[in-house]
């Protein structure tokens, strides 16, 4: 049996939700390594919904849930029913949606909320020693579930300033780090990758996260 | 510059779309290549759209190209604008949205009428020269695109007998096919993968999809 991996997500689609290739290419990476994955999302509405063609907002409601089965060809859990003790090791998607859907930092920066589950959830995962690893934007994500705790991660969102010094203010620590590498924090068990942070292709995004998922399951 | 391959998706999701795993795994391979794709669907509404996480319709309306445009990160255009003395090669992705969207196999079985925009876009494509690559479900609209013409293809669904049964009432023959290979038809420049007409895993589809991308590659 290989080791079981929980995937976050939080939509389907960059403008809105997880952002799609970076998901499906942790699930390859995950599959190609023999790891077992157990997709889960919030069972809650998306805060909005991007027409992803126009680039404009539609008002409609979508649930987030529902939106990321999309991704996982519906095999997907209601993230509350997600306990660390089920699993070796979780792993988080970028995409506008978590930074919408898990967290409130699009619209909030520095002062973002987090949902309350996605917290419990990332919190649990390092108080039972098992690797979390984040993409993209979600390290920001990961930065505020452990804000005002001893736990000081060092992470990566690749080498854009701006949200760099965001994650430090968020009482991370920021390293800068190429599209095809990812960094690893030992200590704590987080790895990040930047991905689509990057102006950049798939193949180059599958390279980062394809590392990062070999350096999550050694530490799994 | 490398090849230039149009990507004709119908939507994104598995149960009223492309196939989501599909459709990024020819991204990545193709990318891997060094192909440079141009991502395309029919601006029209979805027949229906399906809740992922319960199976059900839901009776809202979406629009192909706009929700196609989740898997393309924004970057697509409207397949009536596809010619294919812009492109070197087309490749179509499955999911139930080939067979509710670009053509109704879904709802009339081997009655289905076919999208005339993909039928046109595909004829361009084969009366030019140019390759076909088509995945999972999408033989069915490539067979019935070429019904009643002198074009015979050979193409495959993988192993299920009904739909073989169908592929060769729309007269054109059918071949079973592992997971991990494709069938060349090397006279019409056709090339076809089953993909997720298995229940199969990830790495699995990726080995069949990397393997049409390189033979249609090697024709355009």
């Amino acid at each position: 049996m290989g080791k079981r991996v929980a995937l976050l997500l939080s939509g389907c689609g960059v403008m809105d939700g997880a952002e799609i290739q970076e998901a499906t290419y942790a699930l390859l990476a995950l599959d190609n390594a023999g790891a077992e994955v157990a997709c889960c999302a919030p069972n809650i509405n998306q805060t909005e919904v991007v027409n992803h063609f126009t680039g404009e907002k539609t008002g409609e409601t979508r649930n987030i849930l529902a939106e990321a089965a999309r991704i996982a060809r519906g095999k997907i859990i209601d993230l509350a029913k997600v306990k660390a003790a089920d699993y070796n090791a979780i792993i988080v998607p970028g995409g506008y949606g978590a930074a919408k859907n898990l967290g409130s930092y699009a619209f909030d920066g520095v002062k973002l909320s987090i949902n309350p589950e996605v917290q419990r959830v990332l919190r649990e995962f390092h108080a039972g020693d098992k690797p979390i690893g984040t993409i993209c934007i979600s390290p920001v994500i990961v930065a505020r579930a452990f804000q005002g705790t001893s736990v000081k991660p060092t992470l990566t969102i690749g080498n854009d300033a701006g949200t760099a010094k965001d994650i430090e203010a968020l009482g991370a620590e920021h390293v800068t780090c190429g599209v095809k590498d990812c960094v690893v924090d030992k200590a704590n068990k987080i790895v990040s990758t930047p991905a689509y942070m990057y102006h950049t292709t798939p193949s180059q995004v599958f390279a980062g996260i394809e590392k990062l998922v070999k350096a999550v399951l050694e530490l799994a």
